[in-house]
């Protein structure tokens, strides 16, 4: 019973086997192999449109990448007080970036607004004692299990493209964002006015995989460069370019994401089912929170299951002293046996 | 027939094998599994002392990250001018350390001497308008084929340690070193003053694999914060340590290197029976540097084989308007009839 | 009328004098030069310690190039909310530390505690995830005008010394701290554990004129080499050392600060005699800071009077919707004769 | 007798006079005041161009600064191996520009052609392996005191122009350039397509200031925020608008220039007389390098003149051992009296 987080969970068979099948014979290193070449290509058909995929391996790095394609260091990049940039990848955006200043603010279920966005930018009033406002950071499905809908995406854009700013969707979990609304990849990105993507594959069936998509085709501009000087391409660029096709292969992407958001439902519902347990904000992809009882907490930790508690920053004064907030992410790989057995224990009190 | 590179060859079966097996079940993320500690305790038996390793994926990052522990950003790193640190990996090294400079010393045979340091020193006399020496970085195997023999190592070390200085080793070909040189690990490194080495192991049969092993353990303090931030502690950990501890087993390492070496050895022997080719420096690892008749050159090529020209500046004026410097590179998996066939190839003149 | 800043005043005559007294003959450079050293020593006296001081020539500098003393580009640095590192450099601070993050930590008056600093460090319990606390910076005199007296100071180093973590103060406003206090400068530093001082002249009667002053000698090891690369080493450095000199002799930086504290408190006691403007804040520095009526606000400015208003989220809900914060700075070179029209203008309504 | 350097010598008088004259009453801030705008206009006349003008105080930001503009991290700027940004500044163009690399080629009496550059930029081959040339940086006068005349200084914007790259050209001591080739200032500077500036005045009777001139305005966005991260904007900017201001009225910069250049012709003069005396380049600006007897060297620093020897590496073998390559920099305040009493001491042999 492993709640503590998708990249706990193995790598998906498919994609195994394929490290296993791009294995024989040479290629040419440094992203000069066909399977990475192909896997552009494949993103290109997915995405339907033209675009620019560099693979790495690492979300941390997908995203350092990104925001230094859109932010020099004299610059500042607007997201959500509780995205990964802001708070989990130590400073990171701001070795990639050469500096820049990561402004998180705060709202209620991971999700922030153009609205806070257009007040915060209304303080930059000073000129070059504040930094340069160049982008904002979104990151979908959020660090709380919600999702931000197309429309949503796009009135971000519709706010800073006017002022020349980009928007960047950290998409550690895209899939289970797509999954969850069940719209077309294209709608929930360029079309909706993103510039560049972190598209996540490690934490959905992969083994180290992300590729930093780019949408506006002018910041992909000597990415190249970016990528090697951050240690980040790699030789045996095939390994990366196999696991990118095995996981877009036969929508295996889509599928692993649908099957976790599938069992994140299973154990809402039967989380609800018991009177001392809240779940604060609706569960659209592949993550509950959870405000339960300590002494649950506390059984359900000593029963062996493996969660985490979460920061309750964002629940204001909606949780007592005898309660905790926690986190239960599900996987493509987390065994439906599992949340059985989970919500029995559960149900016991 | 690929000589171009190591890393055009693929991931050595046991190693493949490794990561299938690693593969069930959950396992703690961020190199907190049980794979990633025992690999550092391999790694400390076969070092035969106390160390810190920290796995990454690629060679550029382990350099860097190593130079990051042994230099400020206003500090130099004295290196060959031919070192991949040097000219390889764009400006990571400046990235990785916020600035500082590396410099390239010439010498024959991808060799550099402490000599040609104390004198790179001895220019050192204007205080801070010169940046502060803090390192040297030696690559062993070298970029040209050759090994440095322990007491050569010693020696650098000799010079440097009394003056606060570290020494780090680029051992992305260390493996070939320890093979060519038939030492154990100890004498070239802590033994012989290294405080620092890159061990590869992606070049000599793994997937994406280097380890940033610390025989200076103050060094390594904070460290894993220097990883995080740029983006090279990968979530699924547990596969990195599976690749390493798969290396090392039963001396995989070794053997892959010495099958290389020997391969390379039964190049150059063959190369040597042809009048119009010269091999100017010692064959002491897995690559063959010769001198070629250019004509030759477009004959091998047109037939298939792939090697690259290198650049001739190291041979100072030994070498014909006709003729063309060359590189090739044999692996733990170069086929020994491709050997064999490229030197039936070479004979037909 | 100008109470927009201390920097829209002038040298002091005797500062301007001493420029001219150095202009003669030939001088060692890059502080190589009598007046710089002697400028150490004189500091050294005032401080009644062994100190190594270095010149700069903007707060900005001092405050980044202090603080990449104390920390490397993974670490943390806590200050307030308002502090200007945190809000007033645009991105110095990381420019100079190679990406450091600045905490900022909301309080009262412009001050934040220990206690917040303790409750923060808790909040670091993820290692590498997180940035590494490496130093805290109070600001004295604060951005708000008021004052940490030694035994506030001391708190921070008590909580944090331990910790391995360094006390930076920036002192940008330190003389008018000193003034107001009353106490010896060495009592305000580091027998209250401040371990890097940006010593502030600038505002205080100086041309350009800032002293990076270590108490901490170990942090000021490799200083000159970070002063060199960001550009602030000057060549003809005994313009610094000779306004140092000025600055520091018979008292005028203290007589300059005293005569600026004194006319905030005319200043405060005379807008306080007007029913309708409130002085959310002690006086205790040459600043002050008030809740007038937004008429009023509208009536001085158009009356020529100059100062700006301030961002009122440390007053909380305490100002109403016709009411405006704003900021009055009083300098050494500040005419009594303006501060008197100014109360004159404010008591007609 | 001090032929050390330019920046031995006091600020011209004017200049001095002028700081005086600016202390009355307040100023805006920030290079919000008159005199800095005014220097700007100056500028722009003298140039004969749209230009935009930042003041900063020293060179080595002023040239930090300016290739901060041209070239991003991942970027390399060609200039000569013995450029003040290549061996005099620390690793200062590594931290202004974010890790860039600086190539220097080496090439007789302080120059390096297009030729050079272009062979330079064919190595370039294997894209993102290696840095993005980005910029050219030449230095005029250069270290070696001989002058690029325009057309030379052409011919380095049209082969780099066509490749995106820029032209920067670092004129510490520009004047002694324009006054050397009695040329107008736009023929040297946009006229032959320099982009960007560093127009020095500091060795040229300035107390602090230099000033970065974009005729590239393009360059020119978003530099006041590089200014201000990197701590060079100064508060009380007047006092570098009024130095900016003196130093330009009456053409009081090519004046100083002409002077030190007679003088450095004077001083030239004498020594040839002297048969163990050789002057190896052409003496065009305010500089004399020449080989001299040792034994002479020794008696000359014996009668308390002052100068430094220079690196001998751009002669060649052309020094013996019983000689040694000495730099004699002339200045705008050098007394005349000065150059007469040395050549009475160098004759007497």
């Amino acid at each position: 019973m492993n709640f503590a987080s998708d990249n706990v969970y193995g790598v998906h068979p498919r994609i195994l086997a394929a490290l296993g099948e791009a294995n024989a014979g040479t290629a040419p290193s440094y992203s000069g192999d066909g399977l990475t070449k192909q896997s552009e290509e494949r993103l290109s058909k997915i995405f339907g449109c033209d675009l620019r995929a560099f693979l790495v391996t690492t979300g941390t790095a997908a995203n350092g990448l990104s925001l230094s394609a859109i932010t020099p260091g004299y610059g500042a990049i607007i997201c959500h007080a509780e995205a990964h940039i802001a708070v989990d990848e130590c400073n990171s955006p701001e070795h990639f970036t050469g500096g820049a200043k990561i402004i998180g603010l705060h709202g209620p279920a991971g999700k922030f607004t153009p609205a806070q966005v257009e007040k915060t930018l209304k303080g930059f009033i000073r000129g070059e004692h504040d930094p340069k406002p160049k982008g904002v950071s979104i990151t979908n499905a959020t660090e709380l299990g919600t999702i931000y809908a197309p429309a949503e995406v796009k009135a971000f854009s519709d706010l800073i493209r006017p002022r020349g700013m980009k928007l960047h969707m950290d998409g550690a979990r895209f899939a289970n964002a797509v999954a969850g609304l069940d719209v077309a990849p294209a709608e929930l990105t360029w079309k909706s006015g993103v510039d560049v993507l972190s598209f996540g594959a490690t934490k959905n069936g992969a083994m180290f995989l992300e590729a930093v998509v780019f949408f506006d085709l002018a910041l992909a501009e000597d990415f190249a460069y970016r990528r090697m000087r951050s240690g980040q391409l790699v030789s045996k660029s095939r390994y990366l370019g196999a696991q990118m096709l095995a996981y877009l292969e036969n929508d295996l992407w889509l599928d692993n994401a649908r099957r976790a958001n599938a069992l994140a439902q299973k154990l809402a519902r039967g989380l609800l089912q018991v009177n001392t347990i809240r779940i604060p904000n609706p569960v659209q992809a592949n993550e509950v929170f959870a405000v339960i009882p300590r002494s649950l907490n506390d059984r359900l930790l000593a029963s062996g299951a493996k969660f985490y508690d979460w920061m309750p920053d964002s629940l204001g004064n909606a949780i007592a002293e005898d309660e905790i907030f926690v986190r239960f992410v599900l996987s493509f790989a987390t065994p439906e046996e599992d949340v059985d057995a989970f919500l029995k224990l559960v149900a016991k009190g």
